[in-house]
């Protein structure tokens, strides 16, 4: 069964993003068509013949802790050897590093094969590589030398190990203590943490942990967090490193992918290594939380994806019911897929998946120009993709919640069973609107800090961006009119921006209660726009007469139906936001 | 932890519903304020000794075919017997057949205390008193007299097996056969059913299946579909009657009630009791179904209540954060009720539930008058509850799948691991959008049939109703803005449903294509409808100065909660129903 489609990808790689545009840049110079073309290649011969075939095996036996140590499915192991000897891991990395200087754009399409494929194997090699990509960027030659080559060859497990216990979403309040030894630069590492990704397992060597953590005597908050390398064994002898696994979390969905709760240092015995400066842990962390943020939208829309097409294949094959005002019951039933709701229910995961694609990559794509292109182009694209970063990483994840459970739906009883994958998808997308910063702190993120930042300088590019994109298509006959709709609610959207910003200085809280149905509606508007970009992209090919119509009229359908069923959702959204009543800050904790 | 509102539920019944109206009907007059609190009290008691300790090792062992025989949960046993001997089973039947004459309201009251507690325990014995309700009500006393003295002791379990691999939402395909024998009113069956709700375990000694087949030469299509008694042993001797358990689903949620695949006759040795007249199954079997329908949205609003009250306790005592504009880590961190977006999320929870069993006890209500009212009321309250029944239904079984995702969410991480119960309900919620007929049936249902029926009466009874409460809301100053909003919601849905019925005779697939979303856009209004019914009552008594505040207070916010945040959902909503592009209905199969 395809769990996602190629022909999909292609389009909005090659001909909507324009993928190829990167190769201009210096960085990105070898690569050509070709090379991209090769590496999807790759990315779906390892999904297809290592990835996938584990799917419903890892959801049904899931890690377990025995003595002290996780066990994982046994095919990890040679699932992520295979991702380091492929280069997958350090692929994006400069060719000095030993990486292929691939753009990140074509990282995160073929993390979107992998992710469609089997959710849980994806998530060891991609941690890994965001682990090792904090080491290179602020880590000294010591420590990238020590850690990095075994990271990338898959032979070691890399961790982002933030949470604590009292530290979720609040990071200020993380406790993790590491006090000066007499080497400089080595610390002894004491806390504990939890909800560790991979954060141990027998698949690898050695679990490499990038660590938040406060130096002794260091400023309360924030500003007294430094970022440590803490190995689970020591290198290079391998003796225990005093980093206990105390207990595993059993999971809705993605059991596949094990979550630790660690112990550090219980025997004040773990040495850490003090990556960068002191005190610079979060601000390290969050220049590679934006990828991260973005890699999970990328989980959620592969996710929904998967699932849209499990149940595209059902509603194909299905035979249930008849036409309306056909009845006859002595007529054979028709395939599912014939009945209109049943196609809404397909439009509707269509819609929000390859819209969150779209948004997804053309955020990837701003990635690369933010990191190896020049001038102006770089610091706006770092802007935009700044403003659109808790839009990717919510609209997905949100929205791949309702479309997995569409999927479900489509299927009926049978969604419900575990003879069919969908259910699992629908567990797994779960995950999405927590991790990497729940909705609630993304909305705050939006509305409170990225809307107004640089005197709303990233605000206005977005909607530059964005009124570009209706201008093209007012342009276009075929399509105006989708053109001037998305035209109007951009200039209420401003408007509601406008009326929020009033309230931002009086009552700060007011301003914010709604943030989360802020970035909701944000959220709406922007992937309509991707709607309309890729409307152009196809409009352009069927005026030129295509001889392949039926992909993109498929399109063309998918656009109508995002705006006629997605896009008013703004209404309702807009008319909330712009209301005076307030019941969320004056309800009291003893009313409910 | 609570799992629901005592307080709540008695407000629902005995303040909102003035419940003890029902006590002037001859056939409760026997019952009382102080008999109605007895059964709630008797009910609580069951639920919180005897289902809820059960709630998570059900779903941890979840029943297992072992030779042929499907073992459930050691504990169901005891359980279903105790719903027997306490006589919970025939509870709302005559006196005459053993039963108390209790309103249906009641029992569909306690059955939620049941659900909330533990919704696959309850499955059981409700399923049967339904199974029984079929016998007793179209049966002939031979039947009745053979069969339902041991459900209505829980020695026995009923079931509805209709379903069939090619019949499942299209039940007129169902191929089913029953050969008559010499003896009157026994049959040969002969065919398979799937899906079957405890339609086989090892907690009661027989099985009774109520069986919809087709007598052999019958009408095709829904004509010729005749109801049967099955019994999986036969009586009295118990020998076996030929009803083999072919396989068990394996299933997301509520996993403790075994679902089975049943061959029947497969050596021809399987024997039927037709019920009532031949050929008129599915009308008898639709008779019962309206109240198996209300039970599903009763299903669903109680396993969202348990997910509210589980994050509300996980709200009140976890710190995390601090306020907008108090950001000082030396100071301790806020319980994450104090959020605002966290009590949006559990205000979120509280009006969708509490919303949707008020409409859940007002159809109840309205079953018991049509069961044994009188005149103009019962006519009129039959008609009413057959144009609800499908809001009250899918509803709350679409809105408690979102309600329980945001008791994740509240919960965060935390909420995605099995430490908390607050994922199982997410998963046990997943199912009601499903059975009983899937929302997309009962969008179709609403618009092509009830909103039509006795040329428009049943709506004209709803408006009626609704413009009603708009008028006692409008007298009332401190909540007359609500009644006049929801007068301008109500012509709104007027002029709505008057555009979607001039396309019903021109192009009736147009005119049920987006049957689903009108099925939501109602029930959104009737909804508002019933906090604004609930805003009244409450404000009688707030303009009296009662001395307990609180509750009344949070249902004040609630009631404005809902009309900020879910009324105005009705905007995106009758902007698509008004439009004219249809692109559900231009969509090819192959395009997608």
């Amino acid at each position: 069964m395809p769990f996602y489609s190629k022909r999909d990808l292609e389009f909005q790689l090659f001909e909507n993003l324009q993928i190829l545009e990167l190769t201009q840049l210096n960085y990105f110079e070898d690569h050509s068509n070709e090379t991209f073309h090769m590496v999807l290649e790759a990315a779906e011969k390892i999904a297809e013949n290592s990835l996938h075939p584990l799917l419903t095996e890892m959801d049904r036996n899931e890690p377990q802790l025995v003595n002290g140590k996780i066990q994982v499915h046994k095919g990890m192991k040679k699932i992520i050897q295979q991702f380091g000897a492929d280069g997958w891991i350090n692929a994006t990395f400069p060719y000095v590093e030993g990486g292929q200087q691939l753009p990140n754009t074509l990282h995160m399409a073929a993390g979107f094969i992998f992710q469609a494929a089997n959710y849980s194997a994806s998530v060891y090699p991609f941690l890994t590589t965001g682990a090792a990509n904090l080491i290179r960027t602020f880590g000294g030659k010591n420590l990238i030398d020590k850690f990095t080559p075994n990271m990338y060859s898959g032979k070691w497990q890399g961790t982002m190990a933030l949470t604590e216990p009292d530290a979720g979403s609040s990071l200020s309040d993380l406790s993790t203590m590491a006090i000066p030894t007499e080497i400089e630069g080595v610390y002894k590492i004491k806390g504990q943490k939890i909800y560790i990704s991979c954060g141990d397992h027998d698949a690898c060597e050695n679990i490499i942990h990038l660590m938040l953590a406060r130096i002794k005597g260091a400023p309360v908050g924030v500003k007294g967090i430094s970022l440590f390398i803490v190995p689970q064994k020591r290198v290079p002898d391998g003796r225990p490193n005093d980093v206990l696994t105390e207990g595993i979390y059993h999971k809705m969905g993605y059991k596949g992918a094990p979550i630790a709760h660690l112990m550090i240092g219980s025997n004040d015995a773990c040495e850490g290594f003090l990556v960068g400066e002191a005190n610079k842990g979060l601000a390290y962390m969050f220049q590679m939380m934006n990828e991260a943020r973005v890699g999970v939208g990328m989980n959620a829309a592969a996710i929904g994806t998967a699932a849209y097409y499990a149940s595209l294949a059902y509603a194909k094959e299905r035979p249930q019911g008849r036409k309306i005002g056909d009845k006859d019951p002595s007529q054979p039933q028709i395939p599912i897929i014939q009945h209109a709701d049943v196609k809404r229910m397909l439009l509707f995961q269509k819609s929000i998946t390859e819209g969150a694609l779209s948004l997804l990559l053309y955020c990837s794509k701003l990635g690369d120009i933010a990191h190896v292109g020049d001038g102006k182009e770089k610091e706006e694209a770092f802007l935009l993709l700044d403003f659109l970063t808790p839009i990717a990483k919510s609209y997905p994840s949100e929205m791949c919640c309702l479309t997995t459970s569409t999927a479900v739906q489509v299927l009926g009883g049978a969604g419900y069973t575990t003879d069919f994958p969908v259910e699992q998808y629908y567990r797994e997308a779960r995950i999405h609107p927590i991790h990497e910063g729940t909705t609630g702190i993304h909305g705050m993120d939006l509305l409170g800090r990225k809307a107004t930042m640089q005197e709303g300088k990233a605000l206005k590019l977005f909607v530059r961006e964005i009124s570009k994109t209706i201008l093209q298509a007012k342009d276009m006959p075929a399509i105006t009119s989708h053109g001037e709709k998305l035209e109007k609610y951009l200039q209420r959207a401003q408007q509601t921006v406008g009326y929020l910003f009033t309230k931002a200085g009086k009552n700060p809280e007011a301003y914010l209660a709604d943030a989360t149905l802020f970035l909701e509606y944000t959220g709406i508007l922007t992937i309509a726009w991707q709607w309309l970009k890729q409307g152009i992209t196809v409009q352009k090919q069927l005026d030129k007469g295509v001889a392949e119509t039926s992909f993109y009229q498929g399109k063309i359908i998918c656009l109508r139906y995002f705006f006629e069923y997605e896009l008013v959702k703004m209404d309702g959204l807009g008319k909330r936001l712009m209301a005076a009543d307030m019941p969320t800050l004056d309800m009291q904790d003893d009313w409910f």
